[in-house]
């Protein structure tokens, strides 16, 4: 029998997805599961995007430009600037999703046993992007105590190696919902300048920056132009996760050639998507200022209550749709399947994503959980009710 | 200035689109240009696929499963079963075109620095999936000489070393139009077993065999269950290229497992598309027989005005919509190029592919060009003229 490659062995399992079958099993047993794991937002998609696609008049659903047609990346560009991030659409590269706009980087910046510092927790699939590039990732500890702020630079200086090659951020956080200030940005566009780095910055949740707190890209940093690389993607800004649309956006002419190559070889991103994600940028700002002031009131909600639960402890995020709680018991994993296989309360459970999958470093996280609040409040309310009743009768408390 | 990894700047460019500036400059100064570069179809798709899209009701676009929907997946079996290939939905993975499937394979085969063997001239884009995953490609030649058949299994055994981890073939061949027999996929099934390799079968033309020739699977050969990876597009079959959508398949667990795991790291493939691939399997026999019938004909008009033309030789596809032509020229890359730059008849040119890129070992296939047969006839008629004539004048003749 041939064998599977050691690259196939060590991808990564989701960590979200090991516990599907136990959620199935709850549900064939009649019980209800709140999703607390996931980040489908349940947000409508903009109908303009939507009927975009029913009223396209396509014939012949053809190749598109490996890059993204002009037209859409000129509109893209239209809309950076208005976020005050000036480039030209010859710095955008269309991808399938900020996935592939992360695969993208990765091989263009990193080759076979280099290093790309990522502060932890991160999201979890930058292990299977790296493992599939044959890039090792490591980890910089960014911690609970500190709400998740960016580690202090000696820490990332500490670990820079000749096989350092980028720094990669999430801003803002999955999981920790930070948001990093233009002070932070700074630091770390010295950083990658005195070390000759890129600085990947996932900026997918950009438009979900709570607070007043405003959202600082990477690529308003000139100082940087050659070192930053921003991904981007359709999915969470207009809840559209399954158009499969993202981008790569950098003012570095080698990195976008680079990146080029890859496009090219996999011909095109999907030509309805492309559709939807051009029509989408036309969505007008009550829609995005709706959206938000939705996540806020669900946010203060998710934390307040949980804040109450005895032992519960709560990084309170500024961005996105996630927070990280520590929780009174030993092993999140553990608590994660036992919620999915031995709790009810009226015959209702909640799924929570344990946390250690969001870090690299063995032994950390094992403690916490990633909450979403991507569920209307009435039903986040019952969610962490759930979680609390749970937690007085788990058997595995610290 | 950060540099670019090793990879990235060895992904290579494809050999097709090094021509677009000039074609683009041909067209600006008022030329008319007939592609027979490219693999784009200019068949309509079905149009039960593309009202599947129009009349889709999808409020909230989410992500879809990562290894594609079970229906899907079911639908897809007994489409292969109706082409006597007997497998079940568990062994298919849906992927954001055959492109990604490729990927998924070469890493769920090859670490780095494994060697894929690929009887050249091969699909340019499998050099890029190559790179892309640090993989060596190892060509054995299959020679215009033979019609592009199977190479001598003697000289696949030549090239196996303790990296080899798998065959690549694609059948029915781009570039090539070859299309095996059962006598040669028996070869390659022994040989696989023998050597405990993979066997990839990129089978996106599946559909596209002539001549009363039928196309003989890999997944037919019951004996290498274990080892037989098949890939596959909705992208030709349906004439719709720019959905993204395909899939892998294969019968071994390991495999399946593995390949999902890379496709859990990209979350989902686009869901328009899934709609538009799903509805396609709809299509009446009637669609394929027309379109099986106009290639034919194409066919057999290009290879005939061709094998007319002095000093050209070609290799009679029997499948796919490509053929190799050797042009009685000293470098066909120049001869392309001016074709583009410095010649018109009538005011109209044509852009054709030089074959180099398509082959591996450097100095092969210099003198040969792949001409698509995706135009209407008449277009292919006065495309073939322009060729004729130009060869007549063109400077570079052997
Ligand atoms: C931080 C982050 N980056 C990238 C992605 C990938 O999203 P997509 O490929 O849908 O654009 C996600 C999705 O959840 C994410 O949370
Ligand atoms: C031989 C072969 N394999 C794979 C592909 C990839 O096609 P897609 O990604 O559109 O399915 C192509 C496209 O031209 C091809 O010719």
């Amino acid at each position: 029998m041939p064998v599977i490659s050691d690259k196939g062995r060590l991808m990564p399992e989701s960590p979200i997805r090991k516990l599907v079958p136990y959620a199935e099993t709850a549900k064939k047993q009649g019980r209800k599961v709140y999703h607390l794991n996931i980040g489908q937002p349940d947000i409508k998609t903009p109908k303009i995007a939507l009927d975009a696609v029913k009223n396209n008049t396509i014939e012949i659903l053809e190749y598109a430009r490996s890059e993204g047609s002009d037209q859409y990346r000129e509109k893209l560009a239209a809309y950076y600037k208005s976020k005050d991030i000036t480039i030209t659409a010859k710095d955008i590269i269309i991808s399938t999703g900020g996935s592939e706009a992360l695969l993208f980087a990765m091989g263009t910046v990193a080759d076979y046993g280099d290093e790309v510092i990522i502060p932890e927790p991160f999201y979890a699939n930058y292990n299977g992007f790296a493992t599939a590039s044959g890039v090792k990732v490591v980890p910089v500890v960014s911690s609970i105590e500190h709400n998740f702020a960016l580690p202090p630079i000696e820490e990332f200086e500490k670990l820079i190696t000749p096989k350092t090659k980028a720094i990669l951020i999430c801003n803002p956080g999955n999981p920790t919902g930070y948001l990093y200030s233009r002070e932070e940005i700074r630091k770390l566009a010295d950083i990658v300048k005195k070390h000759n780095l890129f600085l990947i910055s996932d900026e997918v949740y950009r438009e979900f920056a709570y607070d007043d707190a405003k959202h600082y890209s990477i690529m308003r940093e000139a100082s940087i132009a050659d070192n930053a690389i921003m991904i981007d993607s359709v999915s969470k800004r207009y809840s559209m996760c399954g158009a499969r649309i993202g981008c790569l956006v950098s003012r570095n002419k080698e990195v976008i050639a680079t990146a080029l190559k890859f496009a090219q070889a996999r011909l095109s991103s999907p030509t309805y998507a492309q559709i939807a994600s051009e029509a989408a940028l036309e969505t007008p700002q009550s829609y995005f200022d709706d959206v938000i002031k939705e996540y806020v009131s669900r946010r203060d909600l998710l934390i307040g209550e949980l804040e109450n639960i005895d032992g519960v402890r709560v990084a309170k995020p500024k961005g996105a749709f996630y927070c990280i709680a520590e929780l009174p018991v030993k092993d999140a994993d553990d608590f994660a399947r036992w919620l999915l296989e031995d709790y009810e309360l009226n015959n209702e459970t909640v799924m929570v994503a344990p946390a250690a999958g969001f870090y690299s470093t063995p032994g950390m996280g094992t403690d916490q959980v990633r909450i979403a609040y991507v569920l209307k409040k009435e039903d986040l309310r019952k969610a962490v009710n759930i979680l609390r009743e749970a937690l007085k009768v788990y058997p595995g408390r610290k």
